[in-house]
């Protein structure tokens, strides 16, 4: 069996959230929208998940709409814009393709789509305000880089939203991808004041197929696919509840002892950071990412490296592994950076979750050793 | 426990897909996307699970993607038009609100919507010769209705399309919601030629949040969400393997002696319709029905006669049960047939899967006599 570090791509399902998953789906087995016993009984189990997931991120319940994944919940906040007039989007250059292949039909229908630079990994809150403009109707930023692991300054970019809406008295959407901020350091959704985010479960050892919308203001949300009125009219389609209620026990899990779980990890990324700089080898993750994320530049193009680790019985990243051409997505993420294209060429990902070990890690930099050193 | 009449709106999830679901998670941890090995492992294993579907179906592994769920499947399919110049959209009036929702933003865009009748309870080729014009590019049939459980023929309706095209030489999309049809009479995908086809996992005893878009064409598709271009391009997001394999087991399990099955359900279904009638009840399921479904007229309001048979200890619809207000929304369905107003106002659906049994089916026509007879 292969030692796992693409957590970043997917996690494991843990044995909690596994037999969550089972009770639920032998004990309500009821549609939430039917009107009999077993319909309230899922309505009911369904709320309770709800409010769980609520407390956890310190949230209304109101703003949480269940979704199949974070690609699902991105779509359908872009997918809302269609109701409104088209205006103007400032999007920044290293989203994931969920955020950024949104933007082709939001152009086709007249949006306007203007970009922001991450140079070092970040967006910066002096560009933003640079570009802002009375048209802007919508930014979005997200939380944690998928391939850097750099935690991106929102409380910074929302605050210069609100003043600047302040003085155009016009509203600006201000979208936030947190796939992976969830349970993690970078996550602020209480106090950061965002209008939509995007979660998913499976990157936090929840069953895949199950993520979520958060929205500051549901009321303001127009689904573009209501269908039979689920969610509060905000997501149609049959509940997932047994998917929902295994998330929500994943999340509670990751969130026991949660700081001294992340500096767990955080202590075996920073010792792998510094154990592979005295091998020579450029780390690309900039020094404010998650402990989650460790991406670096190797000695052979990326996916040389990544196979001759995979013959050493390890799983890395040579990209965002959620695309075709994911290294070429993490290239064009390293370009907006700044990052030197050879080195962005041999970039690597490392990724934990909370059950890396720092035995793991050791094996993983003795690998890299004697590939290194011969 | 209640004795569950219901199973059009949900189905207790099979033993057996409940296994795969749990091995296929602890085997097949990796992402599809990923490049190492144990993405690999993931790729190969859903594309088995793919041909296997594939196969039951009589159709082309390149045909299918998976979803969430049929409402995404029918969102993937309707909002792709919104790449071509508008024109008319042909669309029965008893599809579910997953289709009939979609008509909202492409009316926005310029489409134009023409409904067709279902007197009777069935859409008709005559009417639909009558309105195919020149601007139509698209039209919209269920393949057996939810409410009612109406086989509709969709061989004769896409045949009409067909010669409509060649006189027109411009292709028409022919669209048929078929969740209510897997696995049992109506569906016929290999030879009815029908553009698009979307269907639903939990309906079969497979796990929720699991669906699939069938595509005749799936090149000529663009979808609206590629995301990181999973499934061909034409659905982004992680895959949901454990879904997947679960219902692709479910699928096969439904198949296995499929007719006998089906043959089991009919004889339940028409004793019950013969003994239903003899109290004097109208049946509102055409006789060209699904067997999985019995609707009919009772002798008090819906949801007052649905929740004293509650009491009873059964769980039946007062309506479609897909909708916040089902009721409503199956009048509707009633009012597009037309089956008088008292009636509809009246309406019960019974609804089956192959679990349900004589005896249960005894049980609740017992409670029929007693709630009539006092």
């Amino acid at each position: 069996m292969a030692i796992y570090f693409d957590n970043a791509a997917t996690t494991v399902l843990s044995q909690r959230a596994r037999n969550v998953y089972i009770n639920t789906a032998a004990n309500f087995a009821g549609n939430p929208s039917s009107v009999h016993r077993e319909g309230h009984k899922a309505k009911e189990e369904l709320d309770r998940n709800r409010d769980k997931i609520a407390a956890l991120l310190g949230v209304k319940s109101t703003s949480l709409i269940f979704t199949s994944g974070a690609t699902e919940s991105i779509t359908a906040f872009f997918s809302s814009l269609l109701w409104q007039e088209p205006g103007e989007i400032l999007v920044s250059r290293i989203e994931h393709e969920a955020v950024s292949s949104q933007m082709a039909i939001l152009k086709r229908f007249g949006w306007e789509v203007k970009t922001l630079k991450a140079k070092g990994g970040f967006v910066s809150v002096d560009e933003l305000k640079e570009k802002l403009s009375p048209k802007t109707k919508v930014v979005a930023v997200m939380a944690v880089n998928n391939v850097t692991g750099a935690i991106q300054d929102i409380k910074g970019l929302v605050t210069a939203v609100r003043e600047f809406e302040k003085e155009n008295r016009k509203k600006i959407l201000f979208f936030s991808d947190s796939v992976q901020a969830l349970g993690k350091t970078g996550l602020d959704l209480s106090d950061s004041d965002v209008d939509g985010a995007s979660f998913s479960s499976h990157k936090i050892n929840g069953p895949r197929g199950v993520g979520m919308l958060y929205l500051k203001n549901p009321n303001a949300f127009r689904s573009y696919a209501p269908a039979g009125g689920q969610e509060s009219g905000r997501r149609g389609g049959t509940e997932n509840l047994p998917g929902i209620a295994a998330f929500a026990e994943a999340l509670s899990e990751w969130y026991e002892n949660r700081v001294e779980k992340e500096d767990a990890i955080r202590k075996i990324n920073n010792n792998l950071r510094e154990e592979l700089s005295k091998l020579k080898l450029t780390i690309l993750s900039p020094e404010n990412s998650t402990p989650y994320i460790l991406s670096l530049s190797a000695t052979l193009p990326s996916e040389v490296f990544a196979r001759v680790l995979m013959d050493k019985g390890f799983c890395v990243s040579s990209g965002s592994a959620c695309s075709n051409n994911a290294k070429g997505k993490a290239e064009s993420i390293y370009e907006a950076m700044g990052v030197r294209h050879d080195l962005a060429a041999k970039a690597i990902r490392i990724s934990f979750d909370n059950n890396s070990t720092e035995e793991e890690a050791e094996l993983l930099l003795k690998a890299f050793q004697e590939i290194i050193n011969g």
